[in-house]
């Protein structure tokens, strides 16, 4: 093992500084002191109030509401380092919301994943630390060094520990394209996979539409990248019970809980939302949703920050 | 419309001449005049026997096998072209065969759709035209503007014009991956969608998998981005006929046709295998293949080559 | 004079739609159609409604608030132009906020205009167009051409064609770093100079700081490159009715009127509070100000883009 | 502090080796061996006759007469240094002189200061030292990093150590431009502040140009940047005896002395004029200017170097 | 043939105003109005006094002594006029002198050659036209479309028109190294060939080394890239003459002439010393040194000048 | 010497692993594990089986037949070990085949020796280790560090120690344009040197044509660069034996072998034909081309990567 003898500093935006600061508990370092604010003319000025000189920076930003701000605040953050002679800056992004937008399947729209992956390159990220990306592929926006982190370990676990006979439910995933990432945790879990199938078969063949796979009578472990809205959800626990689903759970990566979010949540059939901190859920949230519940991934970016501080696999993590 | 007074040349590498030359035909211009050679060493050398400055180049070259020579042949193209001071030069590439690489889905692994797409632009391209990318977030992997072309309006009109009543049939997906496209066919066919799922539920269901959707005493439409060794297309015609499925059509936009397919297809239960001419596909085969059937690509290039060099829309090609 | 062949199309941002339809109607085309939105996760998504090839294409947007949401926005246009095969994309920004923010005076910070003005160049702008940096270094942050316009013409035709000889008025700078902008005012007006002295000539020695020239018995006209808070406006106004000036007027280029700015200038001992509209001025401010006025630069930038179009002198604009 | 263990290496171009070789003593290591020749054809080349492999390197090179050959040989040095395989190359320009050019205030020209500046990133340099830049935006024109140190302390400890009651004094900038770093260097030295308005207030009003504050019988500090004909000087120092001051010392960061410039500052009425070794200052001048008098900067070069090598802060130099 | 629109304009730096304004004279345009002057500090400064939007730029500039005077010259004008928004400029360099340092032949110095290539690039040159290079691969150190013409054809036809009986001649080259060119220039003359060994052949057989070829009773044409100080020359001739050459003639692309070159050409055995217009030769240089003469190849540049900006071939000029 | 503390790893692409690993057998270390394979569409994916990160990767790869498929191999191992967080990623290429396209000695082709090398730094080489390029100006083509080695030492060692009184023999160089090398190694060998004139002196004087230089009774060296179809040699063996040479020796560095080579030269009135393991040499032509033999350059190799990673000179290994 590469023994690294620079600082190993991290840094927080605002977007999400409750899981930097557990990152650092979980790293056995003080999280760095930095400040930022608006002047009046709403710039946002960032200030790091102790020397960066020589140091292993890492930048924890999720890109969540107000996301144009958190963007903003990440690429200064990013470009003060630099000036201010870090040897190397981590962009640690727990939630990049634009790598939804991966494909022009309009014409004349931007690529955004990709034009926002420039834009951090530019600002002078040597690397970026992420998790789940919506697509895979986004990984190929960026030309340096990406490390993606899957939030799977994290809802296995959970699943594990708090549910009894996890091998007999089922994991339902919410859309055909989602079926990769279900079928491993499925396959962690040892238990058995179901999706809804949201693509009508003909325009008069609507009834065909519904749930793939068996899951009457059994529990069902609803997954997803992300609740936004919750639509989707609460159309798949429906779908799970109608289908004979007995408990349903929820278990997503980003818990974005925007607009009727957790007014929905709160009236949902399902025993728990959980999701991951990537994005903060306030206590408000927390309090009104009522079954929502936050796993952290703080433990798993500070292993990944380690290992990649001192150049151990990061893979491995996963095997 | 804008008049663009540079001249128009089209050159094609040594992959696909054929449909270089036919775009031409459409075109109504002359192939221009280029020369490929192997030195000794292996070293390729090409040759560009009439003037390109100020003219608006367009290279035709598919990335089939041999794929590397095919890929430097094209990069010394674009290099030769832009030292020779053409105003603009488009890579062509009607089958971008490393798409499939377009994600890190093992450690330690090169993202090459991406990498591909960075020698491209590196060598000097300025656009890039292509056709049914295997995922359509490759287009993201490139900075250049790309136009994606899609050869479903071409599969459309056969089967329509060919096969009676194909609203009655059934478009079949090999895999959930591709359903987005088959359904986006389907759509134009007026006719259902079904889909192979070839994940298994869990690891003791494997009765599970198969067909989702009903084929039975129809019509089925086969449809795939690409043949090789036609490994999956058997499986999915044993599939559909032992569902009940009348004639079976399968319609592809790469034809690649290596190792046993075609003696595979020739045995195949299906009344034919028809896929575009991206890759070019030697007498041979098809006399072999007996059921192949090249639909031809090159009128919906010269028209996309036309609109770029005019400054049309090309998306609006495709409304 | 060259005779440009490709199409001129003006697109506008959200931050100040009216100014892009101004300067549309000064050069008797229509403002191209292009759509704005948000996703439920706060992503912003930019969509052209019609087609930008080959188009030399003029993108206006302030950097006013809410400024990071319209610097994204600005992105994601110039991104989603180019990748659209727009000829040339000109950013036109009648007002770049973080030019302020234009230089290291407290360690480890962003030199945050240069950091803006490479992240538009990686989206792919071609060109800039802009009017009244706060400092003319800022230029210099470009690779790319860029054309620096002065609203000083505007001002000036407004203050003699408004008021009775101005030439016996006075140019007042509310800071030493002003003059140089303020003095080629004064000589366009005829007028005389002055300036406020805000630094200390030492820690004991306040009294010494104060107006520098003479204002007695004049008509004084303030003039700054922009009003925010309307703070240093208060200030100047309190200093020249101090020394004795007769009617005040305030003029400057951005008016963008935070906080308790609109308060502020109702209550001001000011005849007038010019600004242009480089930054929209919404109709409630102008009401509640009373003596606001807003002067427009649209054919300005009308006749820069004109220019700029079909490659005529744009520094003669100000000869 | 992050202990580095590649070599500390200075090598010095052809402008300013009397100051690489002091840093070299301060820094207690021998200067760098290389060699500089022309050939015939004027044509420069640059020789390093030690391994360079892995080195932390310091280029030392002003940007001082003659200019061009002086920037060139940086640029060979640089080039050479990184394709001998040094680890880390930083360009230290005691004095950057193409920074006046650093605004469009005219039509047509080129923004020096940023080609300059662009032209030393490419040739390879990894980070940039240097001193005073005219105006600190010019710190944003390179994308590296920057470490820009101030001759303030070097200056104010000579002035206070060398007179008496240094803090019944007057600094006196000769400029408005320049107060802020006359004011900083007063607040040092617990001065008063003063400077000379050099605009005119109107076209008729010339009485109106004088000295701003108060030097009658005191003693006075003029400062400047850089001292290059004396022009300014000499009016400078006219003006504070004409308003009663009584010795008048001068203390420059630059001292450039072109054209008449010695033998104006012979003949002038002041005490003393100091400037610093960032620009050599040969012998005869020395002889002949009389009054010439060098402060070094080498002890703050090579404190920077050493900080910067081993990562710790180089801003707290200055607090 | 392509017809540009844009104006085509020609400026020139002091290298080598002649040439420029006789290859204006050629072309039947005005040498672009432009100033170059030098502030107090040494530092150049270049004023475009005409607009240059949208023109096709060509600057003319010899990199010839004061060699990094007329290279940084050179990189101000092309900033400058890209800055002010000229369409394409090209770089229009007849003598590139530092192609002599193309190769790393000892340790730890610069390939200058492609330094400078990559400085002329950053300074934003869309094209280089040039003559001569001394190694042909100096071409391949840019990335931009270069046009490299050979002064052969102005060379030859001189010979032809002014010696009687040139195909009994023999032409005859100074270095082995320079075979390459000299057989050309022998088949256009359809003369023989020889050529100067000047490696030992061991160290103890020096008579060995001499002229290899017959040219006995025969006119001798020395030819060679450049001549410097005239060294190898007078070398040559001498060789030529023991040899039982009757009359030499030297004909030369790039007549450098420095150091003790005119006196020594004076002095010289030869009938003619014939260079190009690359580098400017002063009159007091054709007065001294007698014998010299100089072949304007001002209307090959011109002519090339020509078919760059109407896009014609330029290699058809020398077929 | 700088402590390199990051590990040393070696990997090795498909053309040349005999090299390879006999390079780490000098260094002491194991080859690195990775896995090259060819999908069905032939394309090509590269698997590290190892974490690289933070180490210092070194990747061997011979640009020698198949050139393509080893050149992309070699493109995709860079652009893994780089995404995969190696520190720094050295191109190990002993055979660099493209160099022979150094120049545009023809209109409109790519001068493929600098468009490779583009390649290989797009695909993110940090450093490049190459040995004996065919012209020394293609160093310049690359942006990053080369160390560029010369075969000379290992075959002026195997003719020394093998061949006696070599002090007698005479170099000869089958071209004059290899005349520097050859000369550079008679020197070495203290022994003479000739070689032949392969220009036509005129187009009646081929008699002219030859051997240049002394070799009658005498053993001979010939030596070149590279041997592909051994035409050239064939011929210089031919006419140093009619030149009355005794014992022929031939020795090149790159041993290519192609076509009718072997053949050729087991047909061949030599000693022994000797070239370096640059390009691996089959066991097959061995035996067919009987006088073969092949000098290993691995303890060269391995002792310049061990001072690259270790930061001593390498070019002191040639004084």
């Amino acid at each position: 093992m590469f023994l690294n003898q620079r600082p190993l500093k991290v840094f927080s935006g605002q977007s999400n500084r409750a899981l930097a600061q557990e990152i650092c508990d979980n790293l056995g370092i003080t999280l760095g002191n930095s400040e930022t604010q608006k002047f009046n003319n709403d710039n946002i000025i960032v200030r790091y109030q102790e020397s960066l000189r020589e140091a292993d920076v890492f930048i924890v930003q999720a890109l969540s509401t107000p996301t144009s701000d958190n963007l903003m605040e990440l690429l200064l953050m990013i470009d003060a380092a630099k000036s201010a002679s870090a040897h190397r800056v981590t962009a640690v992004i727990p939630y990049y919301s634009y790598a939804r937008s991966d494909k022009k399947d309009e014409p004349r729209i931007s690529i955004s994943a990709r034009l926002v992956a420039d834009l951090i390159q530019t600002a002078g990220a040597d690397r970026v630390l992420t998790m789940t990306l919506h697509s895979p592929q986004v990984h190929g926006f960026f030309k340096v060094p990406v490390d993606h982190l899957s939030s799977e370990v994290v809802i296995a676990n959970h699943l594990i520990t708090h549910i009894d006979n996890v091998q007999d439910g089922v994991v339902l995933a919410t859309d055909a394209g989602d079926i990769k990432r279900a079928s491993a945790l499925a396959r962690r879990l040892n238990a058995n996979l179901a999706f809804i199938d949201k693509r009508r078969l003909s325009d008069t063949n609507v009834q065909a539409r519904g749930l793939i796979g068996d899951v009457k009578d059994r529990k069902v472990f609803v997954v997803d990248d992300e609740i936004s809205t919750a639509g989707s959800l609460v159309e798949a626990v429906h779908v799970a019970k109608a289908a004979g689903a007995t408990d349903v759970y929820v278990a997503v990566t980003h818990g974005v809980y925007v607009g009727p979010a957790v007014e929905r949540i709160a009236a949902l059939d399902a025993v728990e939302v959980c999701s991951t901190n990537t994005v903060e859920v306030p206590e408000w949230k927390l309090e009104q949703g009522k079954k929502l519940k936050v796993l952290t991934v703080a433990p798993l970016f500070a292993e990944a920050i380690q290992r990649i501080h001192t150049g151990e696999s990061v893979s491995s993590l996963f095997e």
